[in-house]
């Protein structure tokens, strides 16, 4: 009978939603900065050194310096963190929207270095600091951290939050470098998240080899069923939509009916105690790859801008409320020595870098070995792009951090405050400083980006209209579509099932997926897709079916 | 310093937002429901009968059923309903865009009508309801009510709920019904929020004539403040995206500062205890005229359908909910004869009936009066749908109940009981039993809808492109534009005044506001303006200026 404890929950609603003048003003505060935001954000757009988050999170300093002086020094915020309104309300659109938007070609061709980067990467960066941690740790005295704590502090930092970079880097000059750092984002929230989670719920009072066998089954568990919840209710959508034809009756049932059933996707994974930000990630994929297509042209305009503007003003949300509650007096106060707190940042910070460093590097010089052509090889510089571009903190480990101190309770005060602090040293320090200077580094290391040749002389000719979604090197593919590949050396050894997987998901796709779901059948381009960009004029009706599709 | 407040009201949010299973599931049915509606309601569409509310109200019912069932008869609803959730989330939306899609030409050349309906209107059936009330009640024996409580019960049956009536006509086929019954429904809706508030804030206890003189006074001031601050909101929009061009950067911070700013109206004037609903119906009448224009194409698409969205979205909520609550055993358990709870409602019921009666016809008399053509006056067939729009009760009264409620406390648990279960009973008939007559009705009293001549036979030149805005009866407006109007008759006496404040007003738009405001300017026609939906053939470049403004 759990309808009554959901009653009993709910009921809560009533008290806490009365009219409460007080709750008025914050929330008027609340929109008016976020207004701000926006339009301090779009002024200083051209700017060499500043971008949103670092707008977001300067206006929530100042904020918090001046509710801190109105109340008199008391508090700094206007509203209490909470990890769930973070993880229920404003996490799903930043994710769903990832999804929706991730170029599918680039991503699932570059699936295997991509995994690579966020899942292995995130791991060994996890090792890394937790080992690391509990090295530097033991000598200092804030309350007695059990491995546990040591993992979680691992998980939390190993969060990385690679907004800056992407509001740098551009998908167009840099598909490849793009995609990575893109596609790595993504699957690093998701594995952290899940890290995080499987760390809270094991217990690590006595691991030996059976228990770290059945960690890693219930991680392999939780990332194929979420995938799988999310690819369902992704199909889903897409059926009804076409065999209902909505856009027949109300364009705006088409857009509710998408939007829900994109959010339904995140509570179901919640529900049965998946992880909601990789299922919504995949229905996403699923819905602008089949959905998208199903409806009408104004819902696709509609749903493309709406997806992107919520997962906008929830990262401008969540930055602003960052700098708002670093001031916050409750949390330092308890914390006596600022001292000890700022040699833990220091080496957290330290940290960081050396587990980002320990996997950038290795990783990429196996992705190098396992490219067919050198042009599509990580360079040194893109190397430390890529290493710089996850050097960054941000909400998601805000949102673990405050979920741990909520699982440590109330008693462990010290060990909570020195969790907080330095958590938000190390997030405030590296959005600013670290987001000051992405924006020159990447200038230095990339002075003239690679325009892809295929997008600049080739444009017109209907062929390679196609080829912006194939990236800069990929010439060779799609003439060798027929050709039996025959692997003659290590690389292609390394390189074959990826390129056979997709001929195979293609064909898979047109024979059987699309006659069901829709999506973009035989039309070789859609203008204004939420993948693309800059490809306004480069329609072409012909409906050649090869070289047509980009999932 | 307010600050210390505020943290403690969102403090409480840090408990209700932990991480509950149980909220989980009911986020899951809810969510899952509403997919449900949307999906039933399209395929309802050209039923005879059923309409959305109607659908989203039986398939709350049959949730109630259900969950009343596996809780074994203890409640059947998810979430307690909070009427601030509902003021704060949910109203919001659907009376903003009420703002953004009426027909503005309409709505201004029927505003007197239009506010004799809306506003004297409602005064005169909530002092029929609430007379009739004290007569019928005085025998019965449900606890004491005072005069405040019969003033009450008249505000809160005197909103009307006319999205049944809306979901049959058709804005192009009848014009003037469409734009009367939808002009009354917003204004009355304002109006009885507004009188309601007024009403619990007064002291009712001793009445005399300065009372009744300062209570009108405040009516107004109210009616004022909260227009004036939808419009200056309304302008700020327009002007700041119009002067940082916000285009060249971003479609999504466009629309991201729309919907912010659209919001930011309605609580600011919750802020300044004004009426929110006037505040954002106004700021939409003037962001669809004004910054709507200002915007990039991407973004009036977008901002049109996701604002429709919303407000349908939040309209199929608030009926799920109520029909979720039908049949919460609570309230009916306290309510220990049934009998007197029917008796009342149908008492209630025939009072609605009468009160809307006292002023449709009589109200309609005096608006043929005014009119100067005869085409223009309302015949006594639309007569009668007007006061059929107007006897459904919806959200607004539920709201307005539950607000009641709230404010009698819990100690007159008998008092409450009635007052909920009559609310319930009255919308639940209304909605449902004259929901379902609408469409027949209508269909009876207008076999052959008018079409309007310009648009069917002269929609090829230019010069009518504009008539379907002027309404079918507008010949002679346009042409009469330079000379003077002289009265020679109490008609056009009456007529005068609006005709000549709208050519000032035109002219006034074009001289100052344009300049400064952006808005349409000179292109005579948009197509997929916010308030058209059908003509999307008849755009023409010329830019002749004097027919081409619509507000």
């Amino acid at each position: 009978m759990p309808f009554n404890i959901t009653t009993v929950v709910f009921s809560k609603l009533q008290t806490l939603f009365t009219s409460d003048h007080a709750s008025v003003v914050s929330l008027n505060l609340f929109v008016a900065l976020l207004c701000a935001c926006i339009v301090i954000g779009h002024l200083l757009e051209e700017n060499r050194w500043m971008n949103e988050s670092i707008t977001a999170l300067v206006i929530g300093l100042c904020t918090g310096v001046i509710i801190l002086w109105r109340s008199g020094g008391k508090s700094s915020r206007l509203l209490v963190f909470s990890e769930d309104l973070f993880f229920i309300y404003l996490l799903p659109p930043i994710i769903f929207n990832a999804g929706f938007k991730v170029k599918k070609k680039q991503f699932f061709r570059n699936f295997i270095t991509i995994m690579m980067f966020g899942a292995i990467g995130t791991l060994i960066s996890c090792t890394v600091i937790s080992l690391g941690a509990t090295y530097m740790f033991k000598e200092m005295d804030f309350g007695s951290l059990d491995i546990g704590d040591f993992l979680a502090i691992g998980a939390i930092f190993a969060a990385t939050d690679s907004v800056c970079t992407l509001q740098v880097l551009h998908q167009d000059e840099t598909p490849l470098l793009y995609s990575l750092v893109f596609g790595e984002g993504v699957v690093n929230d998701a594995t952290s998240i899940v890290l995080f989670n499987a760390i809270q719920s094991f217990d690590l009072s006595d691991i030996n080899f059976r228990i770290a066998l059945k960690s890693i089954g219930k991680f392999f568990y939780l990332f194929s069923a979420s995938t799988m919840l999310g690819v369902f209710v992704g199909l889903a959508s897409a059926y009804i939509i076409k065999m209902l034809y909505f856009g027949r009756h109300s364009t705006d049932r088409e857009f509710a009916l998408m939007m829900l059933m994109a959010y339904l996707s995140y509570i179901l994974a919640e529900l049965f105690y998946l992880s909601g930000i990789l299922t919504v990630f995949f229905c996403g994929i699923v819905m602008s790859h089949y959905t998208w297509h199903n409806v009408t042209e104004s819902s696709r305009v509609t749903t493309k801008h709406t997806f992107a503007t919520l997962s906008f003003v929830a990262e401008t949300f969540i930055f602003l409320y960052v700098g708002m509650d670093a001031l916050d007096i409750s949390t330092w106060r308890v914390n006596d020595r600022p001292r000890t707190s700022l040699m833990v940042s220091s080496i957290l910070l330290a940290l960081v870098m050396a587990g980002r460093a320990a996997f950038v590097f290795p990783l990429s010089y196996l992705a190098n070995l396992s490219n067919k052509s050198s042009s599509e090889n990580i360079s040194f510089r893109e190397q430390i792009i890529i290493w710089w571009a996850g050097l960054m903190r941000g909400a998601v480990s805000m949102a673990l951090a405050y979920k741990q101190v909520m699982e440590l309770g109330q008693t462990e005060l010290r060990k909570n405050a020195v969790m907080i602090t330095s958590t938000i040293t190390v997030v405030l320090f590296s959005t600013v400083v670290f987001g000051i200077m992405t924006k020159p580094l990447i200038r230095v290391l990339l002075p003239h980006p690679k325009i892809t040749t295929s997008m600049l002389s080739e444009a017109s000719t209907p062929k390679s209209s196609t080829m912006p979604f194939l990236g800069s090197a990929d010439n060779s593919f799609d003439d060798n579509l027929g050709a039996a590949h025959r692997p003659s050396s290590i690389r292609e050894l390394l390189a074959t099932p990826t390129h056979t997987v997709h001929r195979y998901w293609r064909k898979f796709d047109n024979a059987f997926m699309r006659p069901v779901f829709g999506g973009r059948g035989f039309v070789p381009f859609v203008p204004g897709s939420p993948t693309e960009r800059s490809e306004h004029n480069l329609l072409h009706k012909e409906s050649s079916e090869s070289d047509v599709c980009n999932f």
